[in-house]
Parts: C-alpha cells; structure tokens; sequence
C-alpha cells in the first residue's frame, strides 16, 4: 500500500509501505477515505533530524471497516469510522475518567511501528476502545466537518474546556490555526459572550468572525496584551485558549488572563518551561490542558456537526489526494492553507 | 509604638516606629495581641538588599480594635478581629468572586507604606472587607488555631482546593513546613483517602501523621518520585499540594502528580519560569494556586476551628513575645522552630 513518511525536515514522500493488516485480535483494519494534515504535523517537518526509517505521518482520519480482529465487538466490516489522533483501549482507568489520552494501554499513531493516517489503509490496535461509527457514508457533504472530530475540533474544545469556558465567559484565542478557529466555535458554543481571536491572516480572521469571534486582535508583544486589556475592561479574559505553543505565545497568553482565570494550552510546547511563574502565582492563574481527549468528545460534538450547528470543516481551505501530501505540507508551512484535507 | 523592621538579610530589628492612626474614613486602628512568623518572611531573611529605611514586617495578625474610621460599619472598639495576610475592600469584582489577593483596592501589609503585623498596633485599611470578628476573648486556647486563618490555615486550604482535593483523593504534600502541615489539615478535611507528606525532620513528620497523613516520604529527588509512584499504584497522586515554592520542589510536585491530576501551588515561587512544559502537557496537569484568597475561607474554616475538629494551631512549637522576634526568625531559619507565635 502507499502512505506518507518523512525522513527530515522539509522531506516528506508517498512511497510504498507493507501493507496494513489484522495483528492482534483487537484489531481493526481500515481502508482510509478522508485523513489530512495537522499544524502539529508541522513541528517535525520544521526540525525532525534525518533518519534512514522514516517517520509515518498523520493521525486524523476516516475510513471504512475492512475487517476486525476476533475480539472485536463495536465496529464490524462495512462502517465507516473516524479515529481520534490517539488510539485506546477505552476500558483503563484513565479511559474511565476521560482521558483516553493517558491510557494504559494506549498510544498515537504513525512513527516507526504503526500505521499513519495519511496512508491507504491503517491498523487500528484497540478498536472497541478507539473507533467511533459515523451514521452516515462516506460521499457526505458533513466529512470535513466530522474529520476534525479526529483533532482540531476536540482539541479547541479542550481548549476551552481546560480554561473553564462557560456562559458568559470573555474568552481569548491565542492562535489563528486551525486549532485555534476551532477553539473560538468551542468558546462560542460552551456560552462564551466576547471572543477575542489574536492573529493576523485576513483569511483566518474572516473565517474567525463567522465563527462567532467578536473581536480580533491583530498586534504582538506588548500591544497585544495590552489591547486585550482594553477590551476586557483592564484586567483580562477569564478564559485564554493557547493554541499554537511557542513559548512567545504561552507568555502571551499568560499576560492576558485575567486574576483568577485560566489557560486552557493545546499547542505542543516548544519551551522547556512555562514562562512567568511569579505573576501567574500572585493573580492566581491556572494553566490547565494538554492533548485533547478527542476520544470522549466525539460523542459530545458529534450531535452538532450532524445538524450542522458548528461547521468546524470550513478550516479546511484545501484539498488535495494522497500524491499531493507533500506539496500540502509545505503549503501549510508557507502559510498558503490553513488545512489540507486529504480525499483517498 | 514599637514594631519589626528588616534591614537586610538576617537584620531583623524591634524598634521604635511612627505610632499607628487613622488616615483613612475605612480604617480600623488594632492594637495586637497575637503575630507570628511566615515562611514567607524567611525569602527576606535569606536574600533582601540591605535597605536604609527598612521593610516593617508581619502579615499574620489578631487585634483588638481601638477606633474605626467614620465609614467602619462592620467592627468596632472593643471587637477582637483576625486579619488576613492581605487587605481588601470586599466589594470589588474580585473579592466578590473571592479572590481578595487580587482585590482592585487592596494590598499587602508591612513594607515602606504600612504597617505590618509584627508589632504593637497596625492600621488597618479598608476594615470592613478586611477584618473578622471572633466570638472568643484574646485569652481563650483557641488564639493560636485562630491566628493560622490569617494565612498557613487558609493557605494550606487553598493548596488543597487548587489541586482538586475532595472525597477519596489521593493527595501528596511537598513541604512539612506550618503551610505543608496545613494542608495535610486541609487535606483530610475535605475528604481525601491517603495523603503522603513528603518531609524529613523528625518532629514535623510526626505533626503530620497527628494531623492525618497516612504515608511520609523522606526521600529527595528521583528516589522520593519513585516512592510516590509505589504508594499509588503507580501513577501519582490526583492532587499535590506545592507549599515550599523551590524550582526543585515545584518540578517533584509536577513529576509526582497523576495525569489529568492537579497540583496546587502555594509557596512562593523561587524560580523564573514553571519547570517541565512538556511533560505536564502531555499528562494533562493542572496547575493551579497562588496566594491564598485567606479572607475568603475564614468564614468557612472558623467554626471548624471554634468547634474544635481542627488544631492548626499545633504547627507553633514555639512562643516569644516582640523583644524575641529576631531570634524567632533565626530559630525559623535555622529549622530550630516551625513556626514561632508572638504574644503581644
């Protein structure tokens, strides 16, 4: 079969792999209908040192049940499935509370030993844990919508939920990606009165108003802190979503909550530390967050996108197939797209 | 009147200051009868500048009232009243919210500007959002559990609250110093199942497992996360109480807390920045706390303490009067004392 690996920075290729097949009896096989590129993807593809293996890549994806594994019981031949970027068994006690992410006996996809979403077809290990049927096939127009339940769309809503989102929050989004616009719909739709999205592409910021963000801000540094400070009466947003990862951003964020409110952090840090220990400390700030659950939320989210209150597929700005992976890649790191959906 | 005063690193002195009056139509003018010495005050006591006018200390005090301004409402001469280690005016949108430490018009006692509790009388500002009234004689046993809500009390509280404590928790405390002890108080108090005390001195341990902790962990470093580890099946405890403040004692707390657990802060952070940004975010951990919003939890922790259900008061294990305050805060320093109780 042909999927995508990365062997260093900026090398990304579509080559022929073994094919994916049924290992352990909780296995799924899946022929892939819909994956594509996350800006987390974008880390190694900026830094990964060279390697003579090669990386597998991608970890959001749809695909159709090929055939399972003699233990499986959720999913059979024939469903159509979407995958959260990280596979579990859904039965640990980390699974229990929610947080599939920290599964015993789980893990992500891709690297050296795993299939990658962007890819023909994948192995799924855990699939009753990990597999969320979709009722509805594969040509329908809600895919790119009900793909970003694999990542964007949960992990902005970990976002916002990790920084206590609620009925008449003021909230601010640090990060213009698709991560981020995710997070302004997440804000709105957990009861968020002003959303302040920071960032500074005109496409991203007009796709962030019709997502429900009602102000934006488009300085750095200082000026930006400063006008969050302005539109939030002096002191702040309750609730600050940081979806890129940079420590410029953490520090941001952190200079931008109000006392006693929260940082909800979904960008992958890039720091050692997290900045600003001492005034975080005196205005009583939590830092919350991580990799998203996607796993607990796609029951949660999945209603929406069904009936089409939350559109987060329109993140998408471009499409291409699994030839074009490559030059996908470098249009996201060119910032020409905001997210390339991958058809298959 | 005569109050403390520090100079510089290790000079403390008693002297004789400009006496205590009303400026302000909100003020309370409070003769003391009982002080103490913070942990908090030791950061000074290591590293202050030398300074030719000095820095009045104190922040932990009880009083009986003398006069009120003419806008006081809520006390009056003759009250005997707790003060918490911050002022403020009660009324503001965050002390509504219960975050006095952030309070618009509030502040800090002692310094260049006000005085601090260590001494004979204080000023107080804002009176009616600061001060609480006690049902009990300056006399009574009760004074020196009563002093703790000024601050260790309701600060070990809030290290508990920030890291999530509740019924059947698994807690861990960093510290065994008056602020750790109270939060192995705090701790039991609000329902948690095993709480390990990470400490090594002998007589403070022993306070502790008096208080409630079911395990103590005298190890240091790599070896005392490994214990942690083994004491909770192997992932850490849901919630940590951080009340030392050390780069080092920050990364243990963050190494020993359990993913999708939170750990709560409360000693004043000694470092620039929060140490382990990755590894924290992919665990999913909460990091919460800061200075502990004392004047909010007293109403909540008084009657446990009147009724007697709980005896922070236990952490002084030593008693002076203000002509020994220096040697108080050599005794602290040199962990000859946990905490020393001044008697005015």
């Amino acid at each position: 079969m042909r999927a995508t690996v990365m062997y260093s920075a900026g090398d990304v290729r579509v080559e022929t792999v073994p094919d994916a097949r049924l290992i352990e009896p909780t296995d799924a096989l899946l022929t892939v209908t819909h994956a594509c590129i996350c800006g987390s993807d974008l880390w190694p593809y900026k830094s990964m040192e060279p390697s003579e293996t090669g990386r597998r890549m991608g970890h959001e994806f749809i695909g159709l049940v090929e055939a399972v594994g003699a233990e499986v019981r959720t999913v059979r031949p024939g469903d159509l499935v979407v995958a959260p970027f990280a596979w579990s068994d859904g039965t640990c006690e980390f699974c229990r509370e929610g947080l599939q992410t920290s599964c015993i006996h789980g893990g992500w996809w891709g690297g050296t030993d795993l299939d990658g979403g962007q890819g023909e077809a994948v192995r799924v290990p855990q699939a009753d844990g990990t597999l969320v049927r979709l009722p509805v096939g594969p040509d329908d127009a809600l895919m790119p919508s009900l793909l970003t339940l694999s990542d964007v769309m949960g992990t902005g809503h970990h976002a916002a939920r990790s920084a206590r989102v609620g009925p008449g929050s003021t909230v601010a989004v640090v990060g213009d990606g698709a991560v981020g616009l995710c997070g302004v719909i997440a804000a709105r739709r957990l009861g968020a009165e002003q959303v302040i999205l920071l960032g500074r592409h005109p496409e991203r910021i007009a796709l962030g108003r019709e997502f429900g963000a009602t102000d934006i801000v488009s300085e750095r540094g200082d000026e930006a802190i400063e006008r969050v400070r302005q539109l939030t009466g002096g002191f702040g947003a309750h609730s600050v979503l940081e979806c890129v990862g940079y420590e410029e951003s953490t520090l941001t964020a952190l200079r931008i909550v109000r006392p006693g409110g929260a940082v909800g952090r979904v960008g992958v840090p890039q720091g050692e530390a997290i900045p600003s220990a001492l005034p975080t400390f005196f205005a009583n700030v939590t830092i919350a967050g991580g990799p998203a659950p996607a796993r607990a939320y796609i029951e949660e989210l999945l209603p929406d996108v069904l009936e089409g209150r939350i559109t987060p597929g329109r993140v998408f700005d471009r499409t291409t197939n699994l030839d074009g992976v490559p030059d996908g890649y470098r249009a996201m790191n060119d910032r020409e797209a905001i997210k390339v959906l991958i058809e298959l």
